[in-house]
């Protein structure tokens, strides 16, 4: 008798080398993709992040918008608008996207957390000037509308929540220094917010397994592989900048970067506690 | 010389006895009505704020939506419907709803006061279960939709975002225990949460004086006095629910509360750094 | 593919209720009986130690001595005597227990939690005062040589311990205020150190499944039951003084006792981590 | 209606600009001079240090003696006595010196901001050897007594003071190595404080407008100007030693020096809370 | 051979009973009397109080002024007056008489504790407002000027120093709510410090042995033996004012009052460190 | 009349020079020597080391075992082995050595510092990782069984003990990566946690009254007359290895070594609170 009930125990206890190596540490999680589509994932997903949290491990999410954007901006009408294949951002757009970043995506994400048992708290660039952010242009210094990337970090007011026993979730919704609202790319966000906290981990969940070259999947590659990836033709569309975050993220002050599926339920535990992971894993 | 100076510095001076008096309290500011629409008096307001920040005085703002939540159910061609003269919230309107105040109106506050050297944190009742709610009917329990009002608070977000120097700004939209997200009057989250942190003063920013009766303009009430005037029948429309909310936030633990006309410019710190004050103040 | 990790990630989430509800809470358990000589069991119950610690639970492990006494009292062709068939402990036999208890299974047990990530202190009463014990007597007040109980315990040491999160093993040796050596009844340390740090739980490691009155298994009993039970003839042999022990610490400030069956493998996690448990609960 | 008041309230508002820029600094701040002689500008000085107190400016207070010294020298029918123009500082003259230092004007300090709201405790050189002195001699090593300058600084105390919120005013008496009170120039004192202390500002107060050069009088010079004007004819006067502390100030670790005028009331907030100022500013 | 230092090394030993009773204790010590006119006694005095401070007791020294006053009262030819027997202290009295307690005395107290390795702050009831007094009237209301006894203690600065192991020396200088300077008898000040500090022990430093009764000496006596003794004949002079000061003291907060004879070198170390002591002990 | 106590009270605050230059430094003390078989010098260790806790010091104890361990080996009829004249530990003279060094010599040391009014807590290599062994082998790498010297130091557990003023009773028995429990030399140990802990002062208790060469007695050398003495035939026997671990604590971060004689009552006392000490000190 109790077999099941012994083997589950089992599973807890082989956790404890992992729990052991990473108390204490930061791991960033960009969460997005397909997983957002589908409840059953999310609350695994969450689970995943409460866990982490009750074993001594510091869980940060950063997120971006996913389709809900496009779904808002159809019903008041709005039309995309393109630049050499990047979608501009004019000031209505930028309006509705905060709105369903901060407004409803990361409220979202905070309730299903806490609905868990963890103590999570909703944040954007904005909160405490956590980011600042400067407009970026297109190919050729065309203008792409409120469209930014990080320029720098005011990471105490993560410190305070953090050592309060809260998990902050943040929306990829900056502000310039000249008072701009800009549509940050939540890879780049997510970057940052590693370095600055010095994370263990910083982990992207995506649509597919990983990194493949040549045909071949990749588990587990330096730094220095991935500096070489950079400009290999197999690496293009969103992998590209995702590749390129992930690189500065590890030259700087980042452990190890995880590129992994995040259609795979618990996808973030199953890459945080085991010794191989199920994605594509970039050491220093 | 420097005649105009010196002035200025008496008048710094002169808040002194203010200042040792609140200084270490809470204040929970309703911020609402025709200031929203005003970018010169929103900018004083936030002045105000990051003011008693400064002098050691912990400032929570709450506010409610006003006419932007019209201006976008407008936009997705929503009509707005009534039972009895009051609102009813259906599902999508609740959506909206939250995006405007969670999403656009309090990012904005952040943001004000950020400008002026303030360190605000925006939240709403979801973050970290800041406050819980629970659906509320109207006349004759007619379904009014997602509407509630707070039933439970769990301060120590706001307690540990104070004591850290942040200013915590919170949008009135909360969560029931069944999951649903409700649409609460800001009056009554601002009264909850001034009991709850045993606010020396909660204030409401309004479009009109304070209360008259029979004419006369009151200046300073009783808790007992305002018992009294919950059933005069110059008591009415908006006035009623948040002289409702005062009596209730008194008879618990709020030392004063003010209602105050919100279009004088600097109308905070009018009230608390002057011993007459500006509008109606019930003390208990 | 993934489908066993995924499983185990389940495993992991599901306890999450259980983390929640016990954070922060102390659990004083009685480590004792058969598996003491069975490697494999003792070193699953370490990692039960281990991981209660990690999810910011406090385990504090209180051990007896078992036939390793026996083993010495032999190698020193000591004989064992008794009166009214209870052990009688001669200041030699005293001077091996305390060798045994303090100075080999106390290490044993340190040694073991610490090999799988632990930060164990082995501990006596002697350490900082613990406990402190008097002399009692057998039956018609024979004298039964250095033999106690507790009556004093001074529980700062495992409040500075358990707080820079070490794991506290306490061996049951004391000392009277007279200075003398006392072996202790474990039962009794165990039941007076959960009471003294109200604990949450006290769990009692056995050789059987727990309480069977009239031949039914007990699976959740009250304090009201056990008060009751105490003079039950089913209760008889070495858990009446267990059940005694149970009333007492339920009586004054320990939430639930746990008596379980220490040869069932992670025995003390599947009493913790789910709902009906192994064993007999007896709660308030 | 109202308008006086809000404009008031403008100021207020206007000055978070130095707040925030100052919150946390120390600022030392050497109090003499012909202010010392008038009671309602001793009142404004009092206020205006309490003030900074309250937004989170750390004020330190170091006041010499003036006219009071004299006055109590006649008293006991005391002549004064000089070398090459230097006073003389006989035993008996330093005994009346200290009386009057640390027992009298420090008193009366202390005592004016208290009754504004402050929180001053009032120190001498000799408290916890806050800082200690060694003789020096006249002209031509010519002995002047009991006369000495700042060696060493053991600040201990006063960060013990200033982060429990008082604020400390201190005397200008010290103490040599051998144990010999020393008469001290509060100017050389304020100087090694600041340095010791890390300062932002060094305030002197004064009973001119600052610094003038060939008729020109110099709002804002640096270090690099001050040290050329140290051997300049138009520094004469205490205004040679006053601009050699200054120097040596801001050499070290003091970011800037103020001369300024203490007849004009409000002198010390004008001087922080705006950016013309009104006296000389020494920045590094 | 080491016989005269292994001597001494058990007097060291001897001592730790009484360190380990009053550890962490408060100890408020009135010195006075014809002490003050002893170098090698007062030096005596100063390493009584270091010896105390080091092993962990907190001593506060609350002193007043004897000869020194009358001294400089000639000096400035200032003849003393007199009401039914009674000290009065004008203007220029209290003005003189300040300047001795808190520039002179307090001062040399302090200097000589820190000379042997105490960390020694002189303050007086106007630094922080640490003690505020009330005029009194001598006997039928006459006035006796600026005399004045404890009404009120803000004992917030002794916290804040004792707990940065500062040893606070205390000259009987107050202040009224209208701001006069008041002379104060030291045995009441010393009382009311002791029963705002909760202290373990008062003790007095006079010049002779103790309480004696009926030509009988008293070791020790009750708190209820001392308010019989209030009223008798034998209680006169000096010893009826400080024996009231003891009761009103033992009657609220303090544990024991020790009434000793400062002439007895090391008078302080041997009433706390022995069992019989010197003088006269009162106990609750 | 208290002419002796006044003598007492001298010697006491004879140690203040010392108590102030020592104080907040960790002392290890090394015990062992004939000290062990005298109850009266025992209780006299244990009162140094709870004076000089008291006073501000940090003493830790390390300890060996003396004939204890050879009495029990007797006791079971086992024979000792020795290799070129050093003792072979086999696995159950290991057994009995940390049976005897750990349950049984460490807690008579603990309970007899608790008995004088300290709070020790008895640890060994093993509690917490506190130190890591690895094996040694005799001269020409022959066996010498479970013999060890330490590796490695994990101090966090006495700095936690230290500070909750808990005064730690170190055995030398430590564990190596492998999991073998190792015999230490004490003398080893007590230097390896001098190091790590950056001790003041390393103090070895011997048998004799320190170091002599060519007849003559050595009161006070350096750390480069120390290294050259390794080499001089007088530095035989137990010296050898003790001057080894004494060059090579001062090699790293120890200030002082003293040998001194365990058989002269309080040696401890007499050689931290006196000037020329008892023994021999090696300064850097």
């Amino acid at each position: 008798m109790f077999e099941k009930q012994i083997e589950k125990a089992e599973t807890l206890v082989e956790a404890l080398p992992y729990i052991k190596k990473f108390r204490g540490e930061t791991i960033v999680i960009k969460y997005g993709g397909s997983i957002m589509n589908d409840d059953s994932l999310k609350k695994k997903f969450a689970s995943d992040i409460v866990l982490l949290k009750y074993v001594g491990i510091n869980p940060v999410v950063v997120h971006g918008g996913g389709k809900e954007i496009s779904r808002w901006m159809e019903k008041i009408g709005k039309e995309p608008s393109f630049v050499d294949g990047q979608r501009v951002t004019d000031a209505e757009t930028m309006e509705i996207t905060e709105m369903v970043l901060s407004g409803k995506i990361n409220n979202e994400i905070v309730t299903l957390i806490n609905s868990i048992g963890g103590n999570a708290v909703g944040l954007s660039g904005k909160d405490a000037n956590l980011f600042t952010a400067k407009k970026i242009t297109g190919k050729d210094q065309k203008d792409l509308g409120f469209v930014g990337e990080i320029v720098k970090t005011n990471e105490g007011l993560l410190n305070t929540l953090q050592s309060a026993n809260y998990i902050p979730v943040v929306s990829s919704v900056g502000q310039s220094l000249e008072g701009e609202t800009l549509n940050m790319n939540a890879d780049n966000v997510a970057a940052g917010l590693a370095i600055a906290l010095h994370a263990q981990k910083l982990i992207y969940l995506t649509d597919i397994q990983g990194i493949s070259k040549e045909g071949k999947f990749l588990e587990h590659i330096t730094l220095f592989d991935a500096e070489e990836l950079l400009n290999h033709p197999d690496i293009k569309g969103g992998m590209k900048p995702k590749l390129s975050c992930s690189v500065k993220a590890l030259q700087q002050s980042v452990k190890d970067v995880h590129i992994i599926n995040g259609l795979i339920a618990h996808a973030v535990l199953l890459e945080v506690f085991t010794d191989y992971g199920i994605g594509t894993m970039i050491s220093r």
